[in-house]
């Protein structure tokens, strides 16, 4: 297998060097993934006194080898030192870790609030579109995922940005996004985000950090991580989605956190989000990631004894989808369509439902005789 | 297959956080991924300057949303940011970009002349360990590798150290280590390192950048990445290593550049070092990261060209291990079994060898006598 793979390389060898692709193009603002201005400052003074400390421990090493060579750090760094992309992205709404081998995020980080998740921002004309902060020799591509059977699953959700346009729409940044399965994306996932702003009628605050994961399986007795590429940017599909979620009071009192993996594939309505709830730690040790680093471990609450961590069932689901659909509907037929459907589908629609219908059909009726 | 996978995630659930391992340990000068201090603190400054320009342009946009919220960066980092361990590690002889999620670097870079890869420094009593920087939590472990059937591949090569003890005991860190294949290890790659350490004797100075790879290839029609992950902590075993070379005359005169992808398996001495080059855009692309980020592009002429990229043949190389097995040897029965295993592959010793088995042996025999 690791032949063919090899064989694989060498077809795809592609000669002569772009050397544009090497210059940083402008972008949202770049910051170290200490995240602040003052991390940052924080970091350098910390950097200052730990280089101190290194330079004292080194020469007292170094004297101890007598007349060997001091390290010639500056010479090692003459050219820079490899450059993998590493800083956090800041959006409007999001800030983004960006993993530029997989031209995906490595996580996405939102605070939402029952403020920002209303207001008038709308997906109408929004467009998926390459993060033009990205090196285009490290960025994901609509092409990559048109006709791959994986659609464009967003880490920060479009409708948790309500309050700006702005914001929503770099949620539409390839940036902010993974290969997703189809299903996955509009039912279980769709489903535990729409409980994350839930939460938003019930605590002040609430962060919430998602991404990508390929964890390793059993094949023929041996742990493997098997995942697709899709696309000519080869962009790595995710065998499982993370999400983390913390919820306060105001201030950050009451702290509630949840950690949750769901396989990227359709889950339906038997399992419950409990089932896919992994501690803290677990999630940070198969992800290389410390989540809330500035946050006292054992400061929390278990989000799901606190609040249940129920996720709509069918019939609301179903009357939830309805809804919007029937928001958006402009002809009586249509109309008539989606209340049919749902009866097909055995789901009584409830009073509130029944009141929009009727309310919309008149409208629809009135608009024709004009 | 993916169900599969999600079962295992479930069975390997692990209840409780272990509160004391997202708490960072002392450990190496910790510096950016720019490096060195100037960079640092340059950081700073263009930091700054991106910020205010980020902000006046973000302002601007949200006046435009009319009375839309602005953007609460500091309550989106509260709790801080997600940290996934992403800075540059600096040791004595190298420097290492860590993957906290794969357990291994991502790449580790290095500077050598001919000074500092002589000297008396010796792998004699130097012991493979994991990197006391890293915390338990994102690290390897030796137990990880033993009995998995891979060898513990050094990144940045022992023998490049041999100017300081503590530099060559800091490449045993397996924060400098990948899974590798044993005879790869061994042989190809070994050849590489030495055709490296060649160059010091053509070059002033010579920098060296080497890593793991998990590179795509076709399983039924698609595109996969399929690898191993070996022991507790889940180290994954790359499907291909890289390894880019920039030498130079002095002051950064004249330089030339080679990068190569060799797979993680044995290869033999039929493939020349040639079958696996690749231009640096190429290595660039697979692996997300861009190499010497301060170095104008083009302004190199290939390595292969200007030097040959020839490896040791197999006789030289049959005689350079016998050699450094009889510089080790301590009894008269097992130097004889040296040259007598050479004659046995049909490698006829050079001059060289033969004088150094002859004076080894009377050395031994005279030790014997006393």
């Amino acid at each position: 297998m690791f032949n063919r793979c090899a064989n694989v390389w060498r077809r795809r060898r592609v000669s002569g060097d772009r050397s544009s692709l090497t210059s940083h193009p402008k972008g949202p603002r770049v910051v170290p993934s200490s995240g602040s201005a003052f991390g940052w400052a924080t970091g350098l003074a910390v950097g200052c006194l730990a280089s101190a400390i290194y330079w004292r421990r080194h020469d007292e090493q170094s004297s101890s080898d007598n007349g060997e060579h001091k390290t010639d750090i500056p010479l090692l760094e003459q050219f820079g030192l490899p450059d993998a992309g590493l800083h956090t992205r800041q959006y409007a709404g999001h800030a983004v870790g960006f993993n530029q081998a997989r031209r995906t995020p490595r996580w996405v980080a939102e605070h939402i609030t029952s403020t920002k998740i209303t207001g008038p921002a709308n997906r109408k004309n929004m467009k998926f579109k390459a993060d033009p902060s990205i090196q285009p020799h490290f960025s994901a591509f609509n092409e990559d995922y048109l006709g791959s059977g994986w659609s464009r699953g967003h880490m920060a959700p479009a409708a948790n940005c309500k309050y700006s346009q702005d914001a929503m729409r770099e949620t539409f940044f390839l940036s902010n996004i993974v290969p997703q399965n189809n299903e996955n994306n509009s039912g279980f996932w769709n489903r535990l985000e729409l409980y994350c702003r839930s939460l938003c009628s019930r605590f002040d605050d609430v962060w919430i950090i998602s991404g990508p994961l390929n964890l390793p399986q059993k094949i023929d007795g041996k742990d493997c991580v098997h995942h697709y590429v899709i696309g000519k940017s080869d962009v790595a599909v995710p065998t499982h989605l993370f999400k983390v979620v913390l919820a306060g009071r105001s201030g950050g009192r009451s702290l509630c956190l949840g950690a949750f993996v769901v396989p990227n594939e359709p889950i339906g309505y038997t399992p419950k989000l409990t089932d896919f709830q992994v501690s803290l730690s677990e999630l940070e040790y198969k992800t290389g990631i410390s989540f809330f680093p500035k946050l006292r471990r054992g400061s929390w609450q278990d989000l799901c004894s606190v609040d249940g961590c129920q996720l709509m069932n069918f019939h609301d689901m179903e009357c939830y989808i309805a809804e919007r659909k029937l928001a958006a509907t402009r002809s009586v037929h249509e109309l008539d369509n989606i209340m049919q459907r749902l009866v097909e589908k055995g789901v009584e629609p409830h009073n509130g439902l029944l009141t929009k219908y009727k309310t919309k059909k008149e409208e629809l009726l009135q608009r024709f005789q004009k």
